[in-house]
């Protein structure tokens, strides 16, 4: 699961637009004012009108309407903001409008100092305390059509910011929270999509597809088709925003390739004798709201949306990328640390005409083309089986498993049930996975124990074919 | 504004029902052990076993779909629960379920020796730690179709112990936050409600009507008809839950009594020469959402949405009772406070034929038949309507207006504008009100001063009339 | 089934002002040529205004849209009429709008003389001929909102007419066919009516209930209960009225008293051990679409769904009241008709201290409280049921049930399955049907045999039990 | 307009398909007897189990809901019949199962001799004797789900087979009268199609477009944005399948060029300043409906609705192909009709190389490459636009203009305003306009007049600079 880096600002403009769209109403007669609004880089004579701005928003005269009103102005202003603008805006709350450290100290003396019928005030004030101007400020966006979508938005922005200078990170740790509060897995919708929702809607799902991408509108509809299901959560107030998408293929038997999956002349799976969902991409939606985790939640309602659908669907599994197994091969050969055995190295140092095994290995790898060569993909078949074996099953940072998509299905409670070797050929396939795909089981008689294994003592669970490649 | 304290517990025992009802589902398999599960009056054994229940909750295995069901089941017990079982379950979470205070005292500890790179950690942590076990026990019901409702009645509960025991006011302010942070007036859905509503809903507001009690469907329907307005917020979570309402009458010129105003056989008013919107009545609907304001937004929205559809109406003005007044007279008067001036305390005791003019005073408002008799009437007149300037402008405790009315309103931002002589006959109006209602307009040019000058100040906008009656 | 004879207008009335303010888009400009418009009772000058406007929509100069405009003038002049001028101006459709005789002469001989290849035209221009001016010109409501309603409503009042005076009832026919051809089975939906509907349309419920009157608000809940079931047909373009509505009650056996069932008291019957569906009251709610049948379809349709929802179920029967029993013995007994065996007569005679048995029969009934006193009801048992199975086995006019209950039911290939004794103890049952009911009993297996039976050869189909009462 | 004659089933048979699936609940327990259903060819024995059945359905057993379901079985045949099958089950109908005319020629005798008390009902019996028994047995399809789509298919199946063998005529006549019967103008919807509306019917739009084919999704995302709009009819009982469809750009001035209209990356055009409404395709979805017109209504009603939108669009125009100009000019040049003044004759032959202008003309024309050489385009440019005057304002056949576009908005009271020098550049422009295009111009003030004059007299009205071009 992983939220594409997307460079195109097409769709990100156009939800601009539609936002701006959306707060005319909210603007009203400020429209005139916002012809003279604002410069898109902000320069520093605008900024001291944006701090008078946010400091009306703040003072909060004449109700939450009229608030409102004017954080649309201010919102609007930041839609048009250049890259400079957004960052000397995001700056300026970032420096200016944190919480005030001695309210915070006074509100936990206060607490330290509160008797039990004091308490709850005390706790009150902290609570208050905590959440700074900043975020009171962003708040009068939620009642803003599009103003929650505005502020994901944001989000974005400011994590990139983050990701580069820690003076950010305190600001997007409060964004975060606060969003974590408002998209409460409780509130979220969860909605099939077909061929009968709005283009609209399912443009996005192009845009936003993540794992395999989507070549065509006839490849959606393929997905789409009465041999497939795509579920979405929704949050009420961004109904035409989907959060996390999954897309599952019901089938015979576990599938173990992905162009075979979406192959759109393939016949369609017989609904009476299809036993198997496969869960074959899950994408997040929405890079402002990274932190915020809906991936477990969203598979296991789906599994028990489709166990009321197919009572024939016994079997629940992903077909996965292992998105980190190249790289990870790469990096451990260029440490030095030992992959292959010696007969293994002699085989592939033979069989590219180099010295090093391991080198041999890499370069293969970044050929793109070993696997078109059967005698190379033999030899290289029971060697990469095991070092991905390895790679899913032993390999840790931090107690977790090293590959991202590996540590989400784990700690849901999946059991690695198989590896499919040339289950993804695409070129991205090659590149990250070395063309292999896994099989990560939903065994609803023991996801809770797998759970409790791999999140309480690091322990992998996999099935006995997995584990004797190692 | 105020939240009509129900003794039948005709809707509440429904609404339980039907909560239940509602996670059939969720509680699958788990019925049959319902059939065994909690007493009603949860004896101590029970208790045990609820205890090891929630530790099951808490720990959350097998993640949020699991840890739902078990939810439900815990509410299912507790819906069917009586005053003592519920008494016991909401007094274990106070007791035992409390926040960890050596957790939050380890995260100020880390706080306060935190460096900028380290303090969106620390701050991330204290906020995990003022969220007590049993907040995030009650938040697994989020999820639950109807579980927001049950969580709302649930405080309602918890308010009404908390009133009593000081025990559970810290618990009642931690659910009061958590239901704060939810119901965010930006997720609010202002919808007006018509005689087109369905029933289900429309018998709800004449259960929660808490000002001018609707007497029957025709008295409703004309509260519904076409020169007058219904709105209502709705969570998009509960969304056949009223949260609060508003029933407004289009009129020309300020109407003056509120028998008028309801009754079913006068003209329609024509809505081309109608020139003033009569706000007339708000309620409140959940009593668990007391302390949780919506009120000021509410008024606010609805005179924006009437702008737009009656481009004629000017004024937007309340018509509301003044609840505290003939009861602040009786307290004033056994108090010893001058209430008269000499000439009207001999008018009036002549009037009773008794000593003391206070006495008469408040003999005669208990009387409740004053008002029918035109001597005894013109005598008191110009007394009450001097009292009630009084009390509405002058009367304070700690700053607020004495009356929570007139504190709403001027909150709000509206002034008082003109106090109307018998605009109450019914008994409650007498009984509460002295027969007199207040008209308190929302002036748009001038609501953000008066607000400013109430709430920072204290000082009390009304009109030169209402002024000279001093 | 039947359809209230109303009175009062108060339901008319707002239908035609709502359907006047359908209109007021369609009017546009012509509003205000509407403010000179038509006086309401038609006078000679105006009718010449009238019979010129008539031909211009005729003309249809501007194609369809203008001529709708022009319709929606003329029919919001109709609404406005008294009596006499719709009288008036349905008088000069039927007068002078009629089919051209010599048209469709000319079209009969075309049609004699045509050969296969000039018989599809032939046909068309018969066909065309078929439909009169004033039928073309009625035909340019379809298209107004609400032109679908005022259309019924017009052919009510053209059947009142049409019963004094056989100069309408060429027109009726013809309406009523455009209607039937418009108001197909296949056309209209089947919806639940439940609590949850708009109190609009619950409204018309109570309005419209021809059987057994809804007495209140309270009543109507109780009978939309969730072991009750209420179902109406719709029609697309007029989705707020309901054309028929029938309302079940899910019991253990077959019921045998109306007031048991609308008891608002009684406990809820427990859906898991409910073995059969009581169809207890069956309205049309629209007068102006007699002779056009729906009665039939709704009733096989409602058991086709009750079916499925309660596969418990296996009995569906109504409660029916037998509307023309007492008439009848009255009528019969005023004839002459021998209606007694002579033991029978002269326990009458004895009990009523009077001559004629039949006499005393008679006076009995119309004393309406017989059934007070043990020895009456004693003696007229016997002699009821068995004239009652008489009245509904073997009476007949022109091979049809003289009952229109009986004969509706007996059509739709029901069976007489049993007779209640005292099934109906109010004023009206004891009036119409001297207190007994009748339970037809659709057994879905027979169905086809019996209709073919009855329809047939005139045969009535019954239990055992009710023809042994013979 | 047009309807697009399509070889490619595939929409076809996928709409069969889903015919069958909506049925497969009446279908019901027959399913079974379907496996050893009729044979797709409809051979002899079949053709006599056919007949039964369809006794058995015009018979009518058990009333409408069983004759449904025996429908539903001939239907799901008739959908898996084949060509040869689906001739012999039509020819069946249209031999066996018209009219009966001896009960035809009794009505009508009948009706001769009736008096007017007699009429009523000697009418109802006329009318009763026009419907065939074959009309009988389809109107049966009217309450299946997707049975009003399958008789319109079949309509198209029958159409095609009646331009061959006018033993089909008499049959086809009477489908189409029950059609439009059922799709009166005032029982359909007018929708909006935008980017929202869900892709399955936005896919249809692009099988439909019959004047510019909508080339990719892209092209039709261009075609529903802010500038253009997209209307159809529908039908309530087939809500997912558009009737007639037109898409309409605003622009500003009348728009003389289609490719420039449809260019994906040309600017949008701000709504603010446009001025003018262009009609650029109407399109036609349901062959089974030739002969029920809508086009007239659409565009009025889509006119209506554009004003109220747009204040500032004061024209609406169309930008129309003429495509039956070339194919005129070859025939009336092989006919030997003097299509050229001796200059124009001569400068063709000179450019041409060949002895005859007209010859040269056609030679032109059909080379397709004439307009990419600016000489030749030069001289033929003058010839063109006069000859495409006369053959809009001049050419009859029967009284209408020879061009069955032209013949449409003629009719409609539309103008021809202007001819547009290769307003069409594509292939089929060329092929059938030789590349002209013409704006025809709907004047709400002239429209009456327009129409009376072209269906009254033939005359056919048109701007000075288009009457100039003679």
């Amino acid at each position: 699961m992983s939220n594409r880096a997307r460079s195109g600002l097409g769709l990100l403009e156009r939800t601009r637009h539609r936002i701006v769209a959306a707060w005319r109403d909210a603007l009203g007669a400020a429209r005139g004012a916002l012809a003279g609004g604002l410069r898109p880089d902000l320069p520093d004579d605008d900024l001291v009108r944006l701090r008078q701005r946010i400091e009306e928003c703040l003072v909060g005269r004449g109700g939450e309407v009229s608030a409102r009103s004017r954080a649309a102005r201010l919102g609007a202003d930041y839609v048009r903001f250049d890259d400079v603008g957004r960052s000397r805006f995001l700056r300026l709350l970032a420096t200016d409008y944190g919480m005030d450290k001695g309210a915070l100290d006074g509100a936990i003396g206060a607490l330290r100092g509160a008797d039990d019928s004091g308490r709850p005030a005390a706790l009150s004030r902290l609570r208050e305390a905590l959440v700074s101007p900043r975020i009171k400020f962003l708040r009068q966006f939620s009642g803003l059509k599009e103003g929650i979508k505005f502020l994901i938005d944001l989000r974005a922005d400011l994590r990139h910011l983050a990701q580069e200078d820690p003076l950010f990170r305190e600001f997007d740790e409060e964004l975060r929270a606060l969003l974590a509060s408002w998209f409460d897995v409780g509130f979220l919708e969860l909605r099939r999509i077909t061929w009968e929702t709005p283009a609209a809607l399912l443009e996005k799902l192009i845009e936003y597809e993540a794992v395999h991408e989507i070549r065509s509108w006839a490849d959606l509809k393929n997905r789409l088709d009465s041999d497939r299901r795509c579920y979405a959560f929704f949050h009420p107030r961004m109904p035409n925003e989907p959060l996390i998408f999954v897309e599952v293929a019901l089938v015979t038997g576990l599938a173990d390739n992905i162009q075979d999956l979406l192959d759109e002349r393939a016949p369609k799976v017989d609904l009476h004798v299809a036993d198997t969902a496969i869960f074959y991409s899950i994408s997040s939606a929405q890079k402002g709201l990274a932190g915020v985790s809906f991936g477990n939640f969203l598979i296991k309602q789906v599994i028990d949306d489709l166990g009321h659908e197919f009572p024939n669907v016994h079997a629940f599994a992903t077909l996965s990328p292992i998105p980190g197994f190249r790289r990870w091969i790469e990096r451990a050969a260029a440490r030095g640390e030992p992959l292959l055995d010696p007969s293994e190295a002699h085989g592939l140092a033979d069989l590219a005409g180099v010295m090093d095994g391991a080198d041999a290995l890499v370069g293969f790898l970044r050929g793109r083309s070993w696997h078109e060569n059967p005698a190379t993909a033999a030899v290289l078949k029971p060697i990469l089986l095991r070092l991905c074996a390895r790679y899913l099953l032993i390999e840790r940072r931090q107690g977790r498993a090293l590959d991202p998509v590996a540590h989400f299905h784990l700690s849901n409670g999946a059991r690695i049930e198989r590896l499919n070797w040339l289950g993804d050929g695409s070129a991205k396939g090659l590149d990250q996975s070395a063309g292999l795909m896994v099989n990560y089981l939903y065994d609803l008689r023991e996801i809770e124990d797998n759970h409790e294994a791999y999140t309480g003592e690091g322990r992998v669970t996999a099935s006995n074919a997995v584990k004797n490649l190692l």
